[in-house]
């Protein structure tokens, strides 16, 4: 019996109300200077009382020492085993710019590159044109036509872009065209099971096409895909947990991630600030019994190397988070997808600081929310996907196993 | 492999001695007016210098956010895994009555219910009947032929009843009558499986007889059956641990969960006090060398919602733990199966407080018997299906795995 199965069991749906707070990459490591993180060097009274409130840990997404991309990270917080449940990256690609990807299209991540009079590779990444370059090839490869084929080309950013194939019966079983290095031609897309045979044939035409039509527009003169994939069909949130579940976010791969476990996304600008997400949480407050409310600025931060950058987008979470305590939800989680500190400029394998604030919490003696200070937590190191299961549970939504 | 396999191969037998008490539904969670839980507000100065002397920690049944009952709860403590040995709910009830199943018996939970003159169900309770008139019904049922069938009723308490189907060749996957609601007629029930098909036609007529008798003796005009189950088949801890275990404990659903485990079941009174039990411990105790005792009084006074007799309970227990100490058992435990905080008056998901005392235990800091005092053990966050398996290292009943 697999885990999803086993709470969609024990799942009732009532009045009460959970909000999870996701502020991407949170968890960092300390700047050698102040011997402190981020979160240690943000001043932030309100997560602090909550962490006094509340019960404290650190999460891990996959285990100890494994770095989850964003997809993954928040498959767990949403309790869906990322070993389990994989979506394949043209699809994340394609969530990333929120294209509407249908039941049976196949889709590819794509980059631009520079290919020798040989058709050997000289650089992967085109010399990273810009998203307008980008934007432009793409409208001319979107032109291409292959027999039995619909082949939909948008760009992402800089030189990277998607392919969907649009058509019957296609299958994403078949093989990348990158090689991941120079000095190699593009491989040939072969199938990788047999019945995906048409549909690598599709892709290689598609490929040559690609390849005329670029000839002359060097150092974007060729095409490299990988990663085709189907649009996965997982259980919906409402399904398991008998949730109406909503989700607040600004970056489209988030979003598009919500859609794929029947949240209602809410509409917001690309470019809302971190006040405006939490006003967006109390205005719809009254229509779900669930929120994903997700930041993306810290992670951002943290990518770039900037440490105080990071600091200021925790500071400006903690301000905002009064909207949040006004609303009593029955249970607060605050928690990262995984650490992305500064000084190591990418995501990281580190725990992230955790806290549940709820009236059946049984809190714990920590009183601030860091690093060192959720290590010392009544919760421990807690997987990811404990993470919704403790939020029910505290929420009394969730019935006993067993007599 | 799965796990009781790999300890059945490192168990060997020796003259230690363990004594695992547990203490039903121990966990808790403060009264708001305090900050304090029942077993911080409790006076233990014995419980509090086993933990001083021992190793600390908190046990987790299913995991985190999963509340578990307290077959599953038991399961796990004794090293069964209760996603893998699953107990049916009518055999519970019929092991909590100590009836004698048989291999290919059929077990259903039942209570008497009140309907209308069209069959409807009012009161699935039938006004909570009391449990002399539930005996009397129970004896009318009792009565019922089926062909091919020897159907067997006994009262439980209450409005609640034990159905058992002995025959050949009888299936327990059929439906529920009991559709968990007022409103609606019983269902019928149905073969969910083709080879249960005779079981269910059987249990059908037996149904339509119990109405016709019933139909006079309005509140109780009318039965619902669920969780038809067979007697499951387990390893015995003597196969598996090498044990010659006996159980001490006075509600029937553990002293039948005690054999079903192949435990030697000590003889008891319903009404035994708690320093009964230890007497009991004492009185046996050069008998066997893993004693399992049972004190059900504390979790009944949580369900209850009674803070000040769950204290009373667990100072009781306190009181009569020096007749265990005088024993010096090699390895004593003392943990619970769940938690029941009173204020929430049910099971919950919280960790429960344990200690392990041993002469190898490798103590820790913690010198109080307490949920936040055993958050700081150096045992963690434990599973429960790891208690076992730690009480029989700490005696000496494990030797190494590889070479």
């Amino acid at each position: 019996m697999n885990t999803l199965d086993q709470i969609a069991r024990i799942a009732i749906t009532s009045p009460s109300k959970i909000v999870l707070v996701v502020i991407d990459g949170l968890g960092g490591l300390p700047d050698p200077r102040t011997g402190k993180t981020e979160l240690e060097t943000a001043r932030t009274p309100n997560l602090d009382g909550l962490a006094k409130k509340g019960v404290c840990g650190l999460v891990e997404s996959l285990g100890p020492g494994l770095t989850p991309g964003s997809g993954p990270a928040h498959l767990a917080l949403f309790g869906y085993d990322p070993f389990q449940f994989v979506i394949g990256r043209g699809v994340l690609e394609a969530l990333g710019i929120d294209f509407p990807l249908q039941e049976n299209d196949v889709a590819a991540r794509g980059n631009f590159c520079t290919v020798d009079s040989k058709g050997v590779i000289l650089d992967r990444r085109a010399g990273r044109i810009s998203t307008e370059k980008c934007a432009d090839l793409c409208q001319l490869l979107d032109q291409i036509k292959v027999d039995g084929l619909q082949p939909l080309v948008r760009p992402v950013r800089g030189h990277r872009l998607v392919l969907v194939l649009r058509g019957d019966n296609l299958h994403p079983d078949i093989s990348d065209s990158d090689p991941n290095q120079v000095g190699l031609k593009p491989n040939d897309i072969v199938a990788l099971s047999p019945e995906a045979e048409k549909t690598a044939a599709m892709a290689g035409e598609w490929m040559r096409k690609a390849r005329d039509i670029l000839a002359d527009s060097h150092p974007a003169n060729m095409v490299l895909l990988r990663g085709f994939s189907h649009h996965p069909r997982f259980p919906s949130m409402n399904t398991v947990y008998k949730l109406r579940p909503a989700a607040i976010a600004t970056y489209p791969m988030y979003r598009g991630l919500a859609k794929l476990l029947g949240m209602d996304v809410i509409d917001l600008d690309d470019g809302s600030s971190i006040e405006e997400e939490f006003a967006t949480l109390t205005g719809h407050y009254a229509n779900h019994d669930f929120f994903f409310l997700h930041i993306k600025q810290a992670d951002a931060a943290g990518e770039d190397g900037n440490f105080q950058e990071k600091v200021r987008v925790i500071e400006e979470v903690d301000a905002a988070l009064p909207r949040l305590l006004d609303l009593h939800p029955d249970v607060i989680v605050v928690t990262g997808d995984h650490s992305t500190p500064a000084v190591l400029k990418a995501h990281s394998w580190h725990p992230v600081p955790f806290v549940l604030s709820s009236r059946w919490c049984r809190t714990d003696e920590v009183a601030e929310f860091s690093e060192p200070a959720c290590a010392k937590g009544s919760l421990g190191t807690l997987p990811a996907l404990a993470v919704m299961r403790l939020a029910l549970a505290n929420a009394l939504k969730l019935t006993k196993f067993g007599a």
